[in-house]
Parts: structure tokens; sequence; C-alpha cells
């Protein structure tokens, strides 16, 4: 059986990936969490992953042998290893913009995320608007980000068709920073985000991650009492 | 035909990365030089760019209708398009490894990005020592290349076997600012570095970057006068 290593689902933007990738197509996998910590070379949580690989970071696929590091090469293995699942569109146009909006998110969006890192569990509201506010270079991902939301085939549905797949589980992550932090969106990017809300696998998460109740300092830089 | 357009040859590591893939895969294409600028809404090379995709930046494959706007998802094009080239290894286990290692390249490195943009025509051998001494974030980043670097098949080969691919593609601007500010590295590592300047593309790609003398004032942090 398929094993995904995820770290804490309050925090770990790229386990997430990963794994709404593997519950929606109903890939059968054993979950290991390996929470955060310090990160230090000694703490458990790097004991444990270096174990695994030298990269040192989650999300990890194991498949027999085969050690998988990354969220995208994880998702492109899913999708050669379970075909029928239509991880990625079939028609190889669709496809390609499928990975290149997948790809730019896995390299892009830099300044969002370091204003905004994954906190499901924070109410931290007053931020969004306040950060956005006169921040050429936030402002310009966030216009980036509507427009891919809003460039989706159907307003009810997803970002390469009718069904859920890789490019968003890849957005799903910036769907939940919107909320955390009331980020202002156009009406169009608000109906994607309650779109991707519809998501049952994503409500679990969500759930899972209120209540952990495991927090750690490194992944707070706002909250001060926890 | 395929079209691709890239970024000043001094500067653009992502263009590299695309455009080496097809020479080396002997796929004709024709090439589009956009010369970066300020990089303001009006400028010329965002006016270029947006022209043909929001996303504003290159490399950008056009494949008649279609447009592919990151490196990755071009290199997946190509690997789909032409699977006699071997871009990617033909066993799946080789292959997922080869994906890791490439996301990872794609979402990461972002210390040794900052300190180190690429800059093939400077000579900034002073800063490569300069700046890994007592910086642990660039050193961890340093250490991770020169593992991946030294996990090689074998010493003469490439990162995946005997035939450059998409992952080489991909390290190919590290190892070119690896160059240019002399960054200290292992033995096995300056092996690597070897093995890929013998690819004949990779030269030409040197040789014209060298040629250009198009500077830019947002791509040179560090020299004053050009």
């Amino acid at each position: 059986m398929l094993e995904l290593y995820i770290g804490n689902k309050n925090y770990s933007s790229w386990s997430l990936r990963a794994w709404l990738v593997l519950k929606t197509a109903a890939i059968p996998f054993y979950e290991h969490m390996v929470f955060f910590d310090d990160f230090q070379k000694q703490s458990p949580f790097k004991q444990k992953i270096l174990a695994l690989s030298s990269v040192g970071k989650v999300p990890i696929l194991k498949h027999k042998d085969l050690i998988i590091t990354d969220s995208l090469a994880i998702c492109e293995y899913l999708a050669e290893c379970y075909p029928d699942r239509l991880l990625w569109p079939k028609d190889p146009a669709q496809r390609a913009y499928a990975r290149s909006i997948t790809a730019e998110m896995h390299s892009g969006f830099n300044v969002f995320r370091q204003y905004f890192p994954m906190n499901i569990e924070a109410e931290l509201g007053e931020l969004g608007a306040k950060y956005c506010q006169d921040n050429a270079a936030l402002q310009q991902e966030l216009d980036r980000m509507q427009a891919i939301w809003s460039s989706r085939p159907t307003r009810d549905g997803f970002l390469c068709g009718p069904q859920f797949g890789i490019a968003d589980a890849f957005y799903a992550p910036m769907v939940l920073r919107c909320l955390s932090y009331a980020v202002p969106l156009s009406e169009d990017a608000q109906a994607y985000v309650q779109q991707v809300l519809t998501v049952p696998a994503l409500q679990q998460w969500i759930k899972e991650a209120k209540q952990e109740h495991r927090f750690v300092e490194i992944n707070e830089p706002y909250r001060r009492r926890i």
C-alpha cells in the first residue's frame, strides 16, 4: 500500500496537496503524521524524515522501496499509476494548461506565502486587507491568482473542468489562506473558494487541522499566545 | 513549428531550462528573444509577454494556438510530444526520482537564488565563499544540492543516467551560478559541473550570453559599473 508522510494539518500546505489528490481520487494509502518541531538537525521531525530521504521535508510518498520526495512529483506518479482517475485532464492542451498553473504555484507566489503562511485554525482576519494595501508585489500575485481562479471553464466547476484535479489541490492551500487572513477577493474568486470548500476531503482536512492543537512557534509569526 | 519566448541569456535561468531541453533533444523550434527591462506594466518586455499570457513571465512555449507558461510544464509537454527522446528516464522509479529532484529545484533553493542570481558574464568570484560562510540556510541548500549532484548513477554521467535530461537542465543554472560566484564545492560536485559543461548546447548558451551585453540594473545587485 502507498504510504504518505505528512506534517501538521494546520500548517503543512505542501502535505495538503498530495493528501488531497490521494483522497479525492479514492486511492487507498496509509497516513503517517510527523509533527513539526524546531526543525533542528537532531529534532524528532528531522530524524524521522531524514531517515527516509536527505531532502528532509514533507510530504514524502513511499511505495514499496520507492521514495518520492516532492508534492508535484508525487502527483505525477499518482497520475501515471492511476490513469483512469484523470488527475490531469485527458486533452493534451488542457493538460498542458493544468500543468502550467500547477507548476506556477509550485515555484511562485512567494510574497503571498511569506505574508500569509497556512494556519487553518487561526483567525487573523484583520491582516488580509492590511497587508494587501500599498503592497504592489503582493497585489500582483493576488491579481494573478484571481485571474487563474476566474479562468475556469464553468463558474460552478474547478480550475480545469468539472472534476477536482491536481491543479485544484495545489491551489487549495491558497484558498485556506484567503479564509484565515480574510484576503479581499473578487466575486468570481470568492465563487471558486466556495466551490473548493464543497470537496468533502478538504472539509475532513480542515476539521482535523482544527482539532489538532499542536502549535509550533516557527509557524506562528502572528499569534503570540497559542 | 514550436516557438520559445525567452529572456536575456545572461540572466534568465528559467528560460535556459526549457531552451536546453529543446536543444539537447534536437527538437526544432523558433527562438524569440524578449529582452528584460524594468518590468513595469507598460515596459516593452511586459507588453510583449502579456500579449501572450497574463502570467507575464518567460519562458513561454507556443505551439500553434497552445500557450504553455511554465518551464516545468513546457518540459512535461515536450516529454509527451517526443517520447522517443527520453527526456525523463524510461523506468518508472527512476522517472519518479527525476521528477522529485526537478520539482524540488522548481520550488526550492530560494536562498541560493537570492544570493546568487544567474549572471553568466560576470566574474564575482569573491562572493561565493564570503556568503556561504556562517550562513546556515545557504549552506543547508548547498549541502542538499551537492547531495543530489553526488547521487548520480555513474561519476561520468548525468543526474539520472548517461543521458542529459530534464533534471540536468533544471540544475544547469545552478552550475553556472557556482562558476560565476566561485561557490565552494566538493570534489564530486565539481565533477558534475565539469560533466554539464561538456554539453554543446550549454556552451552555445554561455557563448551567446557573454556576447549579449544587454545589462539590466534590476538583475545586477553586485556590479555597479556595467
